[in-house]
């Protein structure tokens, strides 16, 4: 698959007017903005031979590729298990007269007798653990372990690639981010080569696109492959990585503890403060080639509170 | 007030044991990393009576300050109106046996007669806007405009003092934060005396946090402040600092479309890229000094599609 650039979209950012104070003064300019606007993702599927559609999340992202975005949350959120299961799924744009806002929503319909898991759609609709951002992150997250399987050895990449993967990200990302605002999340497999792109205000919407993205193009597993993101690694963000069977997340900045209990409980592998000269193994050292070797004299990598 | 840092706390960081790959090969050292553990935040209140407690939101955020962290949210999302109205704040730690994760909790309980927005509790509560951090980001959230009222005018500060804050900040920062994990949120007067800081792996939960702080000590106003963070400015850090009648709104980074929306919409000011050298305007000029002569040379502020 050749790389592929997350596909100009209109109203990714907002241009606007602005003033600069700096060392020369006052001026006033134009600047670009990341677009910033909610979405909300629905899921329509039978239940007792009936048909329900319920919201499930309210999401502020960058518009573009919202498809994805709905189609990667259900996914790493646990309600999705395969592309199979997808029936259709509509977006629609509806700008509400006199509101500066716009309420965009896309429709997940799943195929009739598609196996939803119900008790985590009832989870994210009902409960306080119930929406995009943080649902995910409640305690409950954790019973989607089921569907957490990595293959325990693969791959084995070589530090120099990894080193150079944000350097990759970042040539990618200047085509697009004229605004500084947006975080990138990129695809790559295991010899360094990107296979995909994403952008978003909000990282884990980025992560979800790239997932939704390879889920929609028939990819049913991303055994093999790293997800680099341009910050830093949440315990979501390691959550969404392992639901989508990606064995390394590695990260621009530092990792969350509990991003890293869940790396090392899954046997997944984290890598934190990636770049050019250096990369730190929090969890799953035996993929990195270089790290296998010292494996056996490393401590056991147990979090210890301070 | 002297300037007051965030409290020392016991878990605020983890020590771990890593592996770093850099020029010189690879070694075994011990890291810190930024603790994120979930917080279920409830409301304790009277209605036809009968005593209600609800569960408003999980949010994963770094331990400490909790109190502050809950009452904050509740009041900037709009369900507490002002301290007068909390009878009590209960933070308890459950150490689930055979969990790595804590399930802490705390209730804030409502006086009896107590004016709570149940509608909006309701809504944080039962529909998918219903938690902490993208909840109150949809486009419901508009709903709240009615609780926003800054002073128009005031405070009017010199870009010098505005500049200087990110170095003022970093320098607190920096004696609590070994890991590169944690976001800043500080709040100043206009002559730019730091009033408080506070750190959280989510920057929503160091904005409430602070926020908190400031309502519990007994402050129901934060006219004539500013809120600076130390990352970007999302519609939500925007409406934060609105609903707390904080006036600037100052990012190191980029603002979103959003932010800048609603910040010209309720007559905030939002500057981002505040450095040293330099700081964009983007809503809100009057209040910046130099620009104040400035203004009426400068485009309406009105954001424009690309």
């Amino acid at each position: 698959m050749p790389p592929a650039a997350s596909p100009p979209s209109e109203g990714r950012t907002h241009s606007l007017s602005i003033l600069r104070v700096d060392a020369d003064g006052i001026s006033a300019r134009s600047d670009a903005v990341a677009t910033e606007e909610p979405l909300e993702i629905q899921v329509s599927f039978e239940r007792n031979r009936v048909r329900v559609i319920k919201p499930v999340s309210i999401t502020m992202r960058t518009p573009g590729d919202d498809r994805e975005l709905a189609v990667g949350f259900l996914f790493t959120e646990g309600i999705l298990r395969e592309a199979a299961q997808i029936e259709a799924c509509d977006a629609t744009a509806s700008a509400a007269p006199g509101r500066s806002v716009r309420g965009d929503t896309v429709r997940v319909t799943l195929r009739a007798g598609a196996d939803v898991d119900l008790r985590t759609l009832d989870r994210h609709f009902y409960t306080t653990s119930s929406c995009g951002v943080c649902g995910k992150t409640s305690l409950e997250a954790l019973r989607l372990s089921d569907r957490i399987a990595l293959e325990p050895d693969l791959p084995v990449v070589d530090p120099a690639i990894l080193r150079s993967l944000p350097a990759l990200l970042r040539a990618r990302q200047a085509v697009f981010d004229q605004t500084g605002g947006l975080h990138a999340a990129g695809l790559f497999d295991a010899r360094g080569e990107l296979v995909a792109i994403r952008e978003d205000v909000g990282r884990h919407n980025a992560v979800d696109k790239l997932i939704g993205a390879q889920l929609l193009a028939g990819r049913s597993s991303l055994a093999g492959h790293i997800l680099l993101v341009s910050g830093r690694a949440s315990f979501e963000l390691m959550q969404k990585s392992l639901m989508a069977g990606i064995p390394i997340l590695a990260a621009v900045g530092a990792p969350s503890s509990l991003a890293v209990d869940l790396a090392r409980q899954f046997g997944g592998t984290l890598l934190g403060f990636v770049g050019e000269r250096r990369l730190n193994i929090y969890a799953g050292a035996h993929r990195v080639r270089a790290a296998a070797f010292a494996r056996a004299e490393s401590p056991a990598f147990v979090v210890r509170s301070r």
